[in-house]
């Protein structure tokens, strides 16, 4: 039996729509059970809908919460109890084995920092997440964790990538890139130059070498490597292109009376291929480089989407991907 | 009677192709008439084949052209006679009004700084682009002309954005964004933060604040603010992801019988959704902040796409763009 813990606040959707996707991951893992965190006020009414079996879960009413708009140093020196520092601090004392929050990400990262503890050798934690590309799917890092990073900072999101991909995709061997704005050597900051240096001579590694952006839904590679300023952006640019083309199709297909009709005929590929971009399956990110699992939800999704940011959380506790990530850094010596 | 210089060497496409692209300008805007640069042994084959009367062009073959793996330092130093080098120094004689080239990037935006120079007061000169968006088209800078980018080079280029804006777009007052991993003032790098406080008082400039990568395709802003190793990469992840949304569309209506019936009845929605993502119609960065019109065609571009390349040139040559930018950075004692 594995127990998750559940910040239910700050997220757009509100308690209930989180709530939601709970019982949706219970319908696929009942073998879960969950503490779930929030404001009394809130959470007791939002429970008086929730279907899940009492045994199954326990409510716990924290005095303040982590607003979306809250600044991230401010929150920290004040010590605000809240629903999502409880949450944290429930994975460092047993209680759980992992946390999902959908509430401000960058105060969730610097709690997580400070609560869970960066791992031994560890620079800087970063934010991974799952993509979809031609191919399948690749895995990108820091999608924002840190605004800038050292090569030594690149080289270890490259070892972390690498066993994140390895577990989540199941790719033995997994392909690194380093995304920079072309691919010959004498391209890019010095922080990537040195960081290929480094990766090229690294055993276990499979490197590919630098990769641009458009690489990135060619599937070129398996694990996408940068800095968290530019993996934010690129990640932010992607989905913002995915939604504007899923936009503009849907437009097409209402221009016109004929359209319409093509359109409902052609429906059930148009939905294939938007199903297969549907953010909700990509939600989820994972804090790499912390001492336990702390998965980020989008702030904006649904119940559907907050389920699949809950199966990531429950794969990184089963996947035990903290420990073999300590392993592999501490046989690195990094 | 407008003239303009074209460098047919080093594309993908090869010069037949780039050819072509200059008689489908032609057929457009007949009164312009071209110079065009390159080898003797490839472009004398090729001119047999070209349509255009022969009073309209002259070839000037030159001993040597820019390879597209040409390395930026060597090919400078080398100080070869290329048909690059040439095309830009007609420019700089007064023979001709603007350069197309689809050649390396990184020599023709060198060489562009050498011999056209740039304007006076411009720390560094940018690249800009159209881009499609959900609400038209917006402009990007800077698309890699330099890595970083200090507060003061991002206010130029918002200014340079700006004017740009204004005339290809038709905008009267372009709203000017800078992009960013999150809208909060205490986001970002010190140089987003400083270019921040500078834009905000700037008159003339409606400055809309700080935009995320999902922002470009929105439509947002009509001026995207950038270093250019973030905008380069934004730029090349956002053409990926079309690409392989174009990719995967097609996919679904190949998956069956029943899918093909189905597309080839949606056929002609499909095709209008697919033409406003054309890149071709986006084909043509220009160099800002250099003294004289020099665009870039993408390498891989086809004949179409060159003509829009074409296009761009002239258009700036008839807005008298490099004046404008000249006088507007002077008054304002950048």
């Amino acid at each position: 039996m594995v127990r998750l813990s559940v910040d239910v606040m700050g997220a757009d959707a509100g308690v209930e729509e989180l709530l939601k996707g709970v019982c949706l991951f219970h319908e696929r893992y009942p073998e879960c059970k969950f503490l779930i965190f929030g404001l009394e006020s809130e959470l007791s009414k939002a429970l008086t809908k929730f279907s899940l079996p009492s045994h199954l879960f326990e409510a716990i009413y924290t005095p303040s919460y982590v607003n979306s708009q809250a600044e991230v140093l401010a929150t920290l020196k004040s010590g605000m109890d809240t629903s999502m520092s409880r949450a944290l601090h429930s994975v460092v004392s047993g209680q759980s084995k992992g946390v999902v929050s959908a509430g401000n990400t960058g105060v969730y990262l610097a709690l997580s920092k400070s609560i869970l503890k960066t791992l031994e050798g560890i620079l800087r934690p970063a934010i991974v997440s799952q993509i979809p590309t031609c191919r399948g799917e690749s895995v990108m890092l820091d999608l924002g964790g840190s605004l800038e990073s050292s090569s030594k900072g690149l080289v270890q999101y490259a070892l972390m990538g690498k066993i994140f991909c390895q577990k989540v995709l199941g790719v033995e061997f997994p392909s690194v890139g380093l995304l920079n704005v072309g691919t010959e050597l004498q391209k890019g900051k010095e922080s990537l130059k040195e960081a290929y240096e480094v990766l090229k001579h690294q055993q276990g590694i499979d490197f590919y070498g630098y990769i641009e952006g458009d690489d990135i839904s060619k599937g070129t590679v398996d694990v996408i490597v940068t800095d968290g300023f530019t993996g934010n952006i690129a990640l932010k640019t992607g989905e913002g292109t995915m939604r504007m083309m899923s936009f503009m199709l849907g437009r097409a297909f209402r221009s016109s009376f004929y359209a319409r009709c093509a359109g409902w005929i052609a429906k059930p590929f148009l939905q294939d291929f938007k199903s297969y971009f549907d953010p909700r399956i990509y939600n989820g990110a994972l804090w790499l480089g912390v001492r336990g699992i702390a998965v980020k939800s989008h702030g904006g999704t649904d119940a559907i989407g907050f389920s699949h940011a809950l199966e990531t959380a429950y794969d990184m506790v089963r996947m035990n991907i903290v420990h073999e990530i300590q392993n592999t850094l501490l046989e690195r010596s990094f």
